[in-house]
């Protein structure tokens, strides 16, 4: 196993205590339970959003905490959900007097976790549950599509709503109608190693890729042989479109995201490919994000995601944001 | 070989097509040469930065491009050279009529290529040479020292300066004082493979890294069984040390850069054991930046940059920016 570490057992305590280093300005640090916190704690009145799950995906979530995003982030350990204990000093750490907004990838381990934190949070929660994957019905570690890209767009458009104001309802509301507009699919050309395993998630083949696969090198679809971007492009829009079957009047928001092993010039790459395949199906792109956001350790790989947005979730989308991992207009 | 790409003859044009669509409120885009300007050209009045040199390294230089930073970009093949007439259409593009510099990383191909352009062009030129890869004094594809991942830090210092009005001399003296200022070194743990060649680069064994590998796979200072991240740190801050000669008074900025293949989550776990080096030997880490600036394709591994930076120079990173890979306060 090749990873820049020192011990197995320290890779997140000692990442996260890099993040809060790094990030000073924008973040607090918590690593007993492990907490990622806006700067300054909550903001009065404000709706608070606090998301978590497994590491191994950054910069999702800590990198997603600051002004117009998240307030809080919980890591659990690598591909392991966050405790209830994290969400609840979470909760605490960032309340707001309006009230507590999970945003939660569906698995079963987060699900049950976050439910755990709500029980015993002493004050008003609401929960979004993503599962914008349209790869599988249901999975290794889920019932019913996983939580996958499209959970970085709900955490920025309804980051902007709870910015401006909006109200626990309104913001749960409009978290549940981003992910209902988003769908999401991935593959991989390479496996994962999670630290503590120190062997490869799957085998793969040189000639092989995984259409469909999950954030945690869980199986998709299928095991294919290795396609041309274009037509990872044209298979993954396909079933996209079968998911959240977008007009041509539809503005879409398009993200093309890294696993984490591929390289920028090929995520542009396959961006070019999937705008051309857009075009082909006469949708119209009116918002893009290249980059990785939402990653698989160091897997080399890549998924789309399309949005269907609307008037108001294009012009959250656009408002301004400061995080370690987005930020624009601030 | 594994990529995310249709065939390897269109890498670049596909790459850099997807690039500019992309990023379409930023830059345009030219196939033929292969540019990348700033979007409307050149600035009335402004010194004009042009950078360029073999693609892989993305973002850099591409997604340097745009206000307060680069005013255009030159991409050559994978790890090859652009040539003079690329250098030559994009000093045309973006002339303001106060000059342009030229920011040219130490590889005897890009020296040789800039200078023809210099020659070529009908107007007042002056060149910034990075050199600030500490690990070996020549190299396969140089004289003297390579330019690394401080070309990113000129890149910025310089084009806030350019930015505010400073003149073609200022700017050059300006960049020779951020270059001298700098020192870097990076270490491998897997090779890449440059897509018209289809195999890795280099051999390396499952248990070995390249200590001072150069961004295109060059040979480093030596083969070396696999380090801890602290050792790592430890090895890159000493020998960048011999060479700026930091003192406790010095605000120093940190760049943990990745090479392209290596997770965000290591990186900040590295950048931890690099700020626990520089308070063991008393350096004061004034500005840090985490994240894949100067890559190697698809290579696993990281380096490290120290710059001492001045009053001026601090405000001149500061200064606001809005390029596709850098931007804050715009």
């Amino acid at each position: 196993m090749k990873k820049l570490i020192n011990n197995v057992d320290d890779v997140l305590t000692e990442s996260l205590a890099g993040f809060g280093r790094a990030h000073a300005d924008l973040v607090d640090i918590s690593t007993d339970p492990k907490l990622v916190t806006r700067k300054g704690g909550g903001k009065k009145g404000k709706v608070a959003l606090i998301s978590g799950g497994g590491s191994g995906h950054e910069p999702m979530h800590a990198g997603f905490v600051g002004m117009g995003m998240l307030d809080a982030a919980c890591p659990g350990e690598v591909f392991t959900s966050p405790t209830p204990d994290q969400m609840l000093a979470a909760a605490e750490a960032v309340d707001g007097g309006a009230g507590i907004l999970w945003i939660v990838k569906n698995y079963a381990g987060d699900v049950m976790n976050f439910e755990m934190a709500g029980e015993m949070y002493d004050g008003p929660t609401e929960t979004v549950l993503t599962n914008d994957d349209v790869a599988v019905e249901s999975s290794l570690h889920s019932q019913g599509r996983r939580g996958v890209a499209a959970t970085v767009i709900v955490e920025k458009i309804v980051g902007a709503a709870a910015e401006r104001g909006d109200d626990l309802a309104a913001c749960k509301a409009l978290g549940d109608r981003v992910n209902a507009a988003s769908g999401t699919m991935g593959i991989a050309l390479t496996s994962c190693t999670v630290p503590a395993a120190g062997s490869p998630t799957f085998e793969i083949g040189e000639s092989e890729m995984e259409l469909g696969v999950g954030i945690h090198g869980e199986p998709g679809r299928k095991r294919v042989d290795l396609m041309k971007a274009d037509e990872i492009a044209e298979a993954l829009i396909q079933a996209i479109c079968e998911s959240i079957a977008p007009s041509g009047d539809d503005d879409l928001l398009l993200l093309v995201n890294g696993m984490g092993g591929t390289p920028l010039m090929e995520l542009y790459l396959l961006y070019n490919s999937a705008m051309n395949v857009a075009g082909e199906r006469g949708l119209k792109i009116a918002r893009s994000l290249v980059g990785n956001y939402c990653t698989s350790l160091e897997m080399a790989g890549a998924s789309i995601t399309l949005t269907k947005l609307d008037t108001e979730m294009a012009e959250l989308w656009d408002a301004p944001v400061h995080t370690a991992a987005l930020r624009w207009k601030a």
